[in-house]
């Protein structure tokens, strides 16, 4: 399946290659600021925390932080602050994640509930969500901290709202829209629209960043939930098919379950309520997808939101700045190929 | 058992009747805020803040807060917002150490975690902790926001030092003051320091205030931990003896482990790392916590760093702010009588 026009302007093969090269002199500093933040003389944290980190996520979110203050000329160093926050946030709420969804893996290693237990996955999230708030502290710009503070309740928020919406087959696709806006494209929003702030670029810049990140996070989030029946376990970084095992509702579900027979509606009431889902029902999930196109559909939103994001950053002067956040979106939405 | 004599100076009956009537105006907008910022569309939330709120914690910090602003002459209205953020980071802390803990009670009340599940508890925890730097960003007080936002970095790797020392026998009495210093005393510390920062009285004040919540924290932890044994579950607000139930590493066991023979080392040794403790078990470890003086040895180091909060207090000039702070470390010690 190939990425509809604009997306497909940026590049043959749609890549982080640009924004890795971008942003790669910044990443050494916010990796190593990482690793310093990380340090405690309570030696579970550094242990766990380095489990997080060198388990290979691609560090997307502060690379976007990085590019969306160069794409606006910031020429300081508080980015690299800003961008670390961002990415302790993110492996805050994956450490509280796994324990809200009882996963076992998490990009492909053992998740660190499994190595370390729940308890320390709660208390070591809660450990990064602080040193996160300190690092903004110490950046010391107010909207910054405001923008970043708001989404940290809008991410809690989201997750919460999963968790009582996860099971009820009356989810739509708008209120599901709502829940992935909070719990996934919030943090891409916020880490986004920081960028133009440090380079104090005004509020239009900082709405066109925001937007940027939005619809790039929704997007990003839906290609996910497509993956998850339809990808390998490396391109997800996650078990396929977990999302089915644990029950969770994702949009692919959801338009199935509105396209489908009243037989197969009981089928997805049964496998979502019931929430411990063997192969053979996963089986027949995918099988259900397939008939009433519920990937193809999901992934035709995904672009949609990818569309929107290309056009937010579309509206810079051209620029390598420019170019790496294009093509990353194009990148998103070029996983479920 | 009296308290030492310059607590005893302050009122007949210690009582926090003081601060509360201080505080009276000011917490009735705590409260709302409270309340405002527990809102949201997603019911599980405040329904789980609700039940928290209203299962009658005394509000102590934030009260500390109000009075510590006011015994520097404080007349804005910043320190609602913040003593609201205390309260929340002390709220989230509850919900997350419940998890931890795996308690079924808290304050006589069932537990939101047996209520809701843990997932919630770990998410509504997440939540309130995102709203409580929300309202410090509000209050765009940098020195303050560095101040809370440490404390939440201190507490955290306090409590993930306290689940890998608990079972640990070898941890003595200078490492379990250390643990309570990082998940208790900090966030008393942290709550009337800003006192001070907001009425701008300077780094003396401050340093003082500091000083006052730190000792005052670790006066009242020590207490909690002597009233797991001797107390009632309604002065503790939780079931006595879960402490020791739990396995749980505090300083009256440190002290009966140490002053032991072997054959008590043994039990106590046993009776930690196997963690699930019953009846007869319980009433070995009171007459072996009786027979070494160990809770009385706790009171007393409980009085030595009421003495100390009490000098740092002592050094304001005379005023119902100055009396109000100086009755709750009597208080807080007299909780053991």
């Amino acid at each position: 399946m190939s990425v509809a026009s604009p997306v497909r302007e940026t590049s043959s093969k749609a890549s982080i290659d640009a924004i890795v090269a971008l942003t790669a002199p910044a990443m050494g500093e916010v990796n190593a600021m990482i690793l310093a933040m990380a340090g405690s003389n309570v030696a579970l944290i550094p242990e766990i925390a380095e489990h997080l980190i060198s388990s290979g996520g691609k560090r997307l979110r502060p690379m976007l932080t990085i590019a969306s203050a160069l794409a606006y000329g910031y020429r300081g160093s508080d980015h690299v602050k800003l961008a670390a926050s961002v990415e302790f946030m993110h492996t805050a709420t994956l450490l509280h994640d796994d324990v809200v969804d009882e996963s076992d893996l998490r990009r492909g290693k053992q998740s660190a509930r499994m190595i370390w237990g729940n308890q320390a996955s709660v208390l070591v999230g809660d450990f990064l969500l602080g040193q996160a708030f300190r690092m903004m502290v110490d950046v010391g710009e107010l909207s910054a901290l405001r923008i970043l503070s708001t989404a940290s309740v809008v991410i809690a928020e989201g997750e919460v709202w999963q968790l009582s919406a996860a099971k009820r087959m009356t989810t739509g696709e708008a209120d599901y829209l709502k829940v992935i806006e909070a719990k996934t494209a919030a943090l891409f929003a916020a880490a986004t629209e920081v960028g133009p702030v440090l380079a104090e670029a005004g509020p239009e810049a900082q709405a066109q960043m925001r937007a940027y990140g939005l619809n790039l996070g929704l997007a990003f989030q839906l290609v996910d939930d497509v993956l998850d029946y339809r990808g390998t376990a490396q391109a997800l970084g996650k078990n396929t098919g977990d999302d089915f095992r644990e029950g969770k509702l994702t949009l692919p579900v959801i338009l199935a379950h509105q396209r489908g027979s009243e037989a197969e509606k009981a089928f997805w009431r049964g496998a979502l309520e019931g929430g411990e889902n063997d192969d053979a029902a996963l089986l027949e999930a995918k099988r259900l997808l397939e008939r009433h196109g519920a990937l193809e559909a999901t992934v035709a939103r995904a672009r949609g939101f990818g569309e929107k994001a290309f056009g937010a950053a579309s509206a810079l002067p051209a620029s390598p700045s420019r170019t790496a956040l294009l093509d990353v979106v194009a990148f998103c939405i070029d996983r479920v190929n």
